[in-house]
């Protein structure tokens, strides 16, 4: 069995060696672009993961673990588009580089690409795959718009709030955890118990990433501490402060013409008054105990669920 | 067997059925309305008549048949963004009504749609439709990028614009044949003569519109003659006419500060003067000769033909 480390550099492999038309280059150089700027393929390594949890030939997972990567940077190429983000891993987005049209129809054929990579797998798994990548797929985009349009809203809830990053985000971990074990064989008990690991790991992960936004060590963090706030994002930790804090403390919180440091030390101070990181922490715990229980009732030699657990602590305690 | 005309309603009703979920109601509110947008749902009437070549069954390919008129429309939502287009049909296109980035995701969940509705199939062609569909897709985008592209350049040559339209327009109407020929269960070689007949029909079709951008009868046209002429539009007619005018002759082919009126009358003088509408015919007769040669080769009793030779007729003699 591989550890996580040691399947990142079979996925990186594997990615260099996807051959795209050469014409039209600019159809095509974006993707080139986006799939190697990086990131930490924790989507395909999960996929990968999952499969050798039911079978020795990891590889047997590799054009599942393509379609999952190839499916998250064409999100990403859209996102960006839709955010209007200049910066993506700290390069020039997609339609920054290309324009916004040529950045739409590069997604567009990513898309293609994903399915491409999807129909090469065994013809004995092909339907559950198909099935469960476009269920995913479908969960994925509709986390993408309640985002949008909780932006235009006062009222999101957290309930709301972790709905929409169970789609956005968890869905996806949970899709790739499924897919790797549907194409490594397992019994849909396990494929399904998988899903609800990945999926509860992904809304811990999301979570976690809302609690290092703010108190990450800036020398560890690679990006500035304190961006959600300045963006009035409405993460777990700013719609939790203005469930608790009083309303005349609240202002800091969706400001839009405070100085910037001013405003991050302000929304700090009342996370810090009302235990907001603790809560977060405490939803958190929640979240990685719900996978762990999934992963303890998976019928799999403790053995090998040791790289998962692994994972989870790895997730535990990132700095960033 | 089943004429065109009858095909209609067996696919409107599809199409009528489709759920699509409930929630974000802006996600899937403006998939319904493109989807029922009306148009001549020309793709999936070829996908069953095709079908219908090998089966009585024609119901075996109404999944693919809204797999492919998904996807068209997908094609429509995002060409109008890119086009920044404010009407489609008579009507307010998506992302004038809903917004772009709405329109962006609307148009990705729909190219999800799309594979849900192909993945449907029985699973004995499952592998061959779908490598044919995202072939037709991968196409698609690329003419897609080349039209952009082209709006761009000065150089345009027409065997360059042949290509584009082939890519753009006829490799769909080619991949709606196909499909429906694989679900059939025709012969390898009978789907390829099939793709050839609806590709090389496309490119005719695609000519014909050409053609009667500028010389439709405008009371049955149902649009204004001569907008390609306006919006300097590199058609075919347009390329033809800079390839052979005198340099002194083609200012008005490419001037913006004319009035529209007496551009499009000079436009077509110019034209005339060079038989370019008589030109255009015989390349699109050419094609459709292609077509027809595709339908000669096929072994299919020839009786079964006579819903395609209908079809070419009507390509030839539309009036708008």
């Amino acid at each position: 069995m591989h550890t996580p480390a040691e399947l990142l550099p079979i996925i990186e492999e594997a990615i260099s060696k996807i051959e795209y038309p050469k014409h039209p280059a600019n159809l095509y150089e974006p993707i080139k672009y986006i799939m190697n700027l990086g990131g930490k393929r924790i989507r395909p390594v999960m996929v990968l993961m999952a499969t050798e949890l039911f079978t020795d030939n990891v590889l047997k997972a590799i054009d599942v673990a393509l379609a999952i990567e190839t499916f998250h940077n064409f999100t990403l190429v859209h996102d960006d588009i839709m955010d209007n983000a200049p910066l993506r891993r700290g390069k020039q987005t997609v339609h920054e580089k290309w324009g916004n049209n040529n950045a739409i129809l590069s997604g567009d054929v990513m898309m293609v690409e994903s399915n491409k990579h999807l129909s090469k797998v065994d013809i004995s798994v092909l339907k559950p795959v198909l099935d469960t990548f476009n269920q995913t797929a479908q969960g994925v985009c509709e986390g993408q718009q309640l985002d949008m349009e909780f932006e235009q809203r006062n009222d999101v809830s957290i309930a709301e709030y972790i709905e929409m990053i169970r789609q956005k985000t968890a869905v996806l971990l949970g899709g790739a955890m499924k897919l790797g074990a549907i194409v490594g064989g397992a019994s849909n008990e396990n494929a399904e118990l998988l899903y609800q690991f990945g999926e509860n790991l992904g809304i811990a992960f999301q979570l976690q990433d809302d609690i290092l936004d703010v108190y990450a060590d800036p020398d560890k963090f690679g990006k500035k501490v304190g961006g959600d706030i300045v963006a009035n994002k409405k993460t777990f930790l700013h719609l939790k402060a203005l469930e608790l804090a009083h309303q005349n403390e609240t202002a800091c919180l969706t400001s839009t013409d405070q100085d910037e440091n001013d405003k991050i030390n302000q929304v700090t101070a009342l996370y810090d008054q009302y235990q907001i990181k603790e809560l977060a922490t405490t939803q958190m715990e929640a979240y990685l105990n719900q996978a762990n229980h999934a992963l303890n009732e998976l019928s799999v030699a403790d053995k090998r669920k040791q790289n998962f657990r692994m994972l989870v602590q790895q997730i535990l305690e990132r700095e960033s």
